[in-house]
């Protein structure tokens, strides 16, 4: 395949709000790298942060940057050190590149390398024809997967680690906030022999999606009284698990409301700032297990969330 | 209800092959027990070691002894401390009498308590009309559940408590052994989110119901290679988990044989002898975990079944 | 042994801050209970609480009540049903009394049970004569523990069960408050292999004395920087795991600045109040793992603490 | 420094039993590898098994091969891509190279990455003037490290890997089999809080220094009964925990056979052939959980390692 020199690329030309549309260079590749020719992007929170060039932003970038994390493409060349993959593969892409020296990474913890580099963040991303990226970023789908799907992966694998966090067997699960990876961590719970699962959010629509994706109970916590009404759905016992992927400190305190006592909970939504908790109430009183997520596991979570595609 | 004074029973009148049906006293109960009328029973392979009077059958029993340890029935009278179950629950029984004393059911591990009697064998069982049981032992059904599954709660116990002793979320798995217990496992691994479950049997018509069960493979291992059957399923890889259900030396070789390095193992077939094996190859260089199981967890076990049936 | 008829306590007389010394009966014990001639009690914060009559204690006693629940004494009188402890036996004892028929008793959780009643709050204490208590609340000690460990073992056990929540083998530790059980915790984490112990307390006094408890470091938190101190210790690295024994914002905070990513924290003391945390960065992207602590695991706690006490 | 051309090597030169001494080339190094000066080198039982050229030998290497996996020394060069050792460092060798790329690697579980090649065996080895490994398996040590200490670190990374295993806090511990790596075994016990720790061999000598290793009985297995020992060490309990270094058919049953119900095994011993054992009465219906133990945990072991040293 011919490679051309330039392209076109969606950047963060300078520390002010916004994108622009550029010609840049096609990038080059290390001998450990693979080039990508991307077929899809989709676009997440994290850009739109990146757009506004909020205090969070400014502190990450040195633009100009091109943007992009979740990506999908096919390999067009890799350097001299690479064996997989091939030439032609179909691939996802994980969206931190890591070290693999440091403390973390040398115990299986790359997923908090602590030299971690997010693509479209901290170095060029994928909202362009062509990107450079580690091999061992570079995950081979089925070729017949469909764009859609190959381009969630990296969400998919934010609910698997979620999810997976947690033994949700035979358990009633409460899931706060259905965004695209809560929706998904519905799924998965369900798919992984949860017992029950509810979820929370304030949008009708994505309450109304929750229980298309297999919600046992939906709740829109505007209009409906979140404690009572999940307490009712366990016979007055509350939920074994809270897979809290909201970011709302509203939802938060409901959920470990809920929340029986020795129950186990896992934390992947971002609040944005410090609040206010009854602490001695809903963890140390409780009894609680909290999980901080990060991240996917790396590939440990790739290669769950391949099982559970595929089952 | 009118409580009758006596009862026909099928008992091990002697210590000898057989059994006798024969008209005993209605049990007594004391102040932590209930009496329960049984409505079904079904009977295990326990069953026929004893009828057989075989070597282990003698060291373990007092003739005469009720039989029968799979029941479930309606609670009619209950001692003076109970307060629950209720009158007129339907139970079935968990069929190890536990001492709640030992060092082991004062942490949590009732189910190798070292003074455990089993209904059928140690105390008096089940093929009767009514039997006296610690109430802790009646696990209450909901009214409408068919009779054959309150009697099949049991082995559905060992299956849950096999198949939870590993996390097979997004695993590849073989089953082992196809026998009731076996295929219950087949069905609870499926539900708890495994990527794929193989299983093996030598009886055409267990292979075949393993399928209906829902196994993506099921091999005959009397007509079938299982190590290319099982390598060539999981593209040369093997299972990350084996769950082995039937006893058969020449089972349990097969399933260490495809297991991957690493991986992980449930034992639950009960073999009868000692045998050759190469623990060095199966074990320490496999890098294996491997779980004896015995019985079910006192009660998470039940907890856990309960809550499968209502997924 | 002769038991009179009637005893003096400390009680809690009526609902008004203050104790009164009283004449009152010598308690009856049901068939599963002993009566223990008590030898040694000992003072805790919580009687503090009662004492002031605030409002946790307010919500929680119905006098008039023997104050006490730190207890140690001689076996004089048993029920009918009790096997052990024997008469004569030297026992410290469990607080919590539990109903063993909950649905955490029954999954070896007792140390959460929903029924649980607390001596010297929810029934009658031990600072008293005489205590009846349920003979499974009786712990054996060797005839020639000093009388000061003996009573102190509930303490210990909770040093125990928070040190036990965390793998702290070649790990670099920090506890967060020193008062007696921070103390003990400190003992335990180097009796049980921690790389490093490090501590932190607002009283020179005690500070001093988490030196000879064997702290490879300990630090004033009112007179030096916990965070640079705590730093420099660990080559920049932070800690692997937190104990949080204060209760104090400050120290949870500090603590958790200096939380590894992927880090440990087990969390048992009490704040009192709802405090802000930044949530985030603490927990989330930090990946920890936070395990809140309640009580004793009854009784795996109390045989690791026998255990560790032998060692 | 200046490095020769040529150095002396002791090398496997033909596929027949023995060793020769041998010029050969000093070894080129790739852009990730480093080149070490050895200062240090010891023997192991796998040393002898090649110089004897039995059936494994035979199945593993292709002579010639320069001999010799537990190795220290200086590193004197490094490829380009290396950032870390720096030259001048003292370092140890991890003799397990891996290929950071299989699926056991991704995932944190290096130490059974399917491409392992183990110095001294697959690749060349240290008992050389210098050897060429890649930067990864060079691990730092203090200067002042003695060098006996140094070159036993792989061997105690065996110890540490499989006593790190099982959670030997507050346990009583049997360790079958008291050479080089049993005995780092009973100390790293020791120092991790088992409450008790027993052990055996056949040798007086090994069984002395079992003593003198802090082990609280040490029993010769050709003289004593086990069995009965070990039952009255342990109030006829049992113990909680076995560590099988042997690869004795009679110390595995030994071992075993005294394992409380519920017990954990970790296996390190190599039998080297299939042999006879109960594996209900052991495995199943003594509900152990037995755990194959496979080299270091790369490099999690070596990190536990380093701070047991330094604790």
């Amino acid at each position: 395949m011919e490679i051309p020199d330039t392209m076109q690329a969606v950047i963060k030309a300078e520390a002010a709000p916004g994108f622009a549309l550029s010609e840049r260079p096609v990038p080059e590749i290390g001998p450990n790298d693979v080039l990508v020719k991307v077929r899809a992007a989709s676009i997440c929170g994290t850009d739109l942060h990146i757009y506004n060039w909020d205090k969070w932003a400014a502190s990450q970038m040195q633009p100009p940057v091109t943007m992009g994390h979740e990506v999908c493409g096919t390999v067009v060349a890799r350097g001299t050190n690479v064996e997989s993959p091939d030439i032609g593969d179909f691939v996802s892409l994980e969206s931190h590149v890591i070290c693999n020296t440091c403390r973390f990474c040398r115990t299986g913890n790359g997923h908090i390398c602590e030299n971690t580099q997010l693509i479209g963040v901290h170095r060029d991303g994928g909202f362009a024809e062509y990107i450079s990226i580690p091999a061992q970023n570079a995950w081979v789908n089925p070729d017949d997967m469909p764009l859609n799907v190959a381009v969630l992966q990296e969400n998919f694998g934010n609910a698997v680690h979620t999810a997976f966090a947690v033994d949700l067997r035979a358990k009633k699960v409460l899931v706060t906030g259905c965004g695209p990876v809560g929706l998904m961590t519905i799924a998965v719970a369900k798919a992984t022999g949860a017992r029950a699962v509810y979820a929370t959010d304030v949008s009708d629509y994505r309450v109304d999606f929750a229980r298309r994706m297999g919600a046992d109970a939906a709740i829109n916590a505007m209009k409906q009284d979140v404690m009572s009404e999940v307490m009712a759905a366990t016979d007055g016992e509350g939920v074994d698990a809270l897979l809290e992927m909201s970011g709302a400190p509203a939802a938060i305190r409901q959920g470990f409301e809920v929340l029986k006592p020795g129950g186990e909970v896992a934390l992947l939504g971002v609040v944005g700032k410090p609040f206010e908790i009854d602490w001695d109430k809903y963890l140390t009183f409780k009894a609680a297990t909290v999980h901080g997520i990060s991240g996917r596991r790396l590939w440990q979570t790739w290669y769950q969330g391949r099982g559970l595609l595929n089952s």
